[in-house]
């Protein structure tokens, strides 16, 4: 196979072959790819398991970014709600669509960035399935285990609200690629492949933790749901937000507020959860708010006027 | 929520919510749909998992199969690859590309037939995802356990082989809608909605299958995979293949092989297994080949002379 072979010259079994190469095995995987089904052992007596779908230029764009960060962020953003249930993932499915002209060597980068970010969290690619399709399509599942699993409606009142990850990065970077921006460098690069803070999740259900989500809407939308599955009401302190440097860069350039960026961003897979009053937070998460009788997330005891995260249909 | 009611209308959380009321939970279900992650128990010490791409217009097309029946084989051909291991399904989730022009009782009706397939075998839809995507996109994946999971590199010179189910009934359905017409109906409707012989499979496991796998791309080509990864020969007797009445008529009428059908015509989801010779075989499962040293797929000690089942970049 040469750098111009397409999907179609390779074959579906051949390129199957490939990634399956591609995917290794060990750990917790008894029978790994090639099969009807991958067999992976479990310790707990459960398992934890996340779906998401990926469409090219609704969720990734192949002018934006590589292969390679697709993959890395297809895989990141499922891995990221095992972590999110205060779990670990050990293992990963693709269904990859793809048109017969794409080049071969673009699935495979692709499944090698879905590999290594498995690799971050001890995870395995072990199975999939190719197809033919007009847009890239990617669906990715996730399956892990948690010891005690941390729902998002256990949040009650006088909880204290803190988040670990960043917010509003991956957000700036994609209001810059928006505006035909190549920069801020951390930015943009946090929108093409986001940086999970995987070991987070257990930490937090180790620590008490009574509701947690990851933060792929909006950190004011997917508190939102924290807010409605929990009936409490969530107030978040400005004064606690981080602005990071490269989203106080972007919303100055593009003259946003950079608050908008850090409630409203999405795509960073940080982590936000609620915890008992006077329970020690666990190292890297950062007190911003607190949980109320009531209803609803507010900033400052005031709704926020801004744009309520992100809609697949709009 | 009226008939004209879109998926852009109703929202991605209200076409979301009204899936998960489809849902229900319950058996091993711990955690169900709404969270970041579905939580399931685990019996045997592991789990079996299984993904399947469906695309519009390449797995299935909208003037050929109601929303319904493209929810009932979808769910179907992952459940199937559960019972090839020789295991139960216990928990399902579905990716979901779908316009934004779509009316939601199209999405919704699919997730009904997803839904009633599981039920057929104990499942349940534990979670999922939905997007905005130009194509109808269906991503599944089934998970489930088995008490000695099947593979299909345990066959062995002297194994006997046989199947359950159906063989060559959706093709013949398949190669009926092909030319415009809508009969014989128990070969159009396999083609719709398949009848994999869900407990064929673990019936077979118990009975000590040597390998086993399902019949997604044709008797010849799974069986092919069956032999590559056993380091075998399988001799099928064309006297014990059975061509049922529809199969018959659909080659009659288009002047085509009946055996063809039986043995390249993909769709039906029956499984295929190797036996230990002297092996009682359960109940529904009929003899139809040997196994013997050597490599290869065989028709009465000869290369079938036809098509080799389905291509997906062909």
């Amino acid at each position: 196979m040469d750098a111009q072979t397409t999907v179609q010259q390779l074959g579906e079994f051949g390129l199957v072959a490939e990634v399956t190469a591609l995917a290794g095995g060990g750990g917790k995987v008894l029978i790994g790819p090639g099969d009807d089904a991958a067999h992976v052992a479990v310790r707990t007596g459960g398992y934890l398991v996340s779906t998401d779908l990926l469409i090219e230029d609704r969720h990734f764009r192949r002018d934006w970014s590589s292969a390679y960060e697709v993959g890395r962020k297809a895989a990141a953003c499922n891995l990221s709600d095992i972590a999110a249930m205060g779990g670990v993932a050990d293992a990963l499915t693709v269904g990859l669509g793809v048109p017969g002209d794409l080049p071969a060597q673009w699935a495979l980068d692709l499944a090698r960035g879905v590999v290594d970010e498995c690799k971050s969290v001890g995870a395995h690619l072990v199975g999939g399935d190719v197809t033919a399709s007009e847009a890239i399509v990617v669906a990715v599942t996730a399956i892990g285990e948690a010891t005690r699993p941390v729902r998002r409606d256990g949040a009650r009142p006088g909880d204290v609200v803190a988040f670990a990850g960043n917010l509003g990065l991956a957000g700036a970077g994609f209001a810059a690629l928006s505006r035909g921006f190549r920069s801020p460098r951390a930015a943009v690069e946090s929108h093409r492949v986001p940086a999970p803070p995987y070991a987070a999740g257990p930490q937090a259900a180790l620590a008490g933790a009574t509701a947690m989500v990851d933060v792929s809407d909006g950190l004011l939308a997917d508190l939102g749901h924290v807010a409605t599955a929990s009936e409490v009401a969530i107030d978040l302190d400005p004064a606690l937000l981080p602005v990071a440097e490269p989203v106080a860069t972007v919303a100055e350039a593009l003259g946003l507020e950079p608050l908008t960026l850090v409630l409203t961003g999405g795509d960073d897979y940080a982590l936000v959860a609620t915890f008992p009053e006077g329970a020690e937070l666990p190292s890297g998460w950062t007190r911003i708010g607190a949980v109320a009788e009531g209803a609803g997330v507010t900033v400052a005891g005031e709704p926020w006027e801004g744009s309520p995260g992100h809609r697949h249909f709009a």
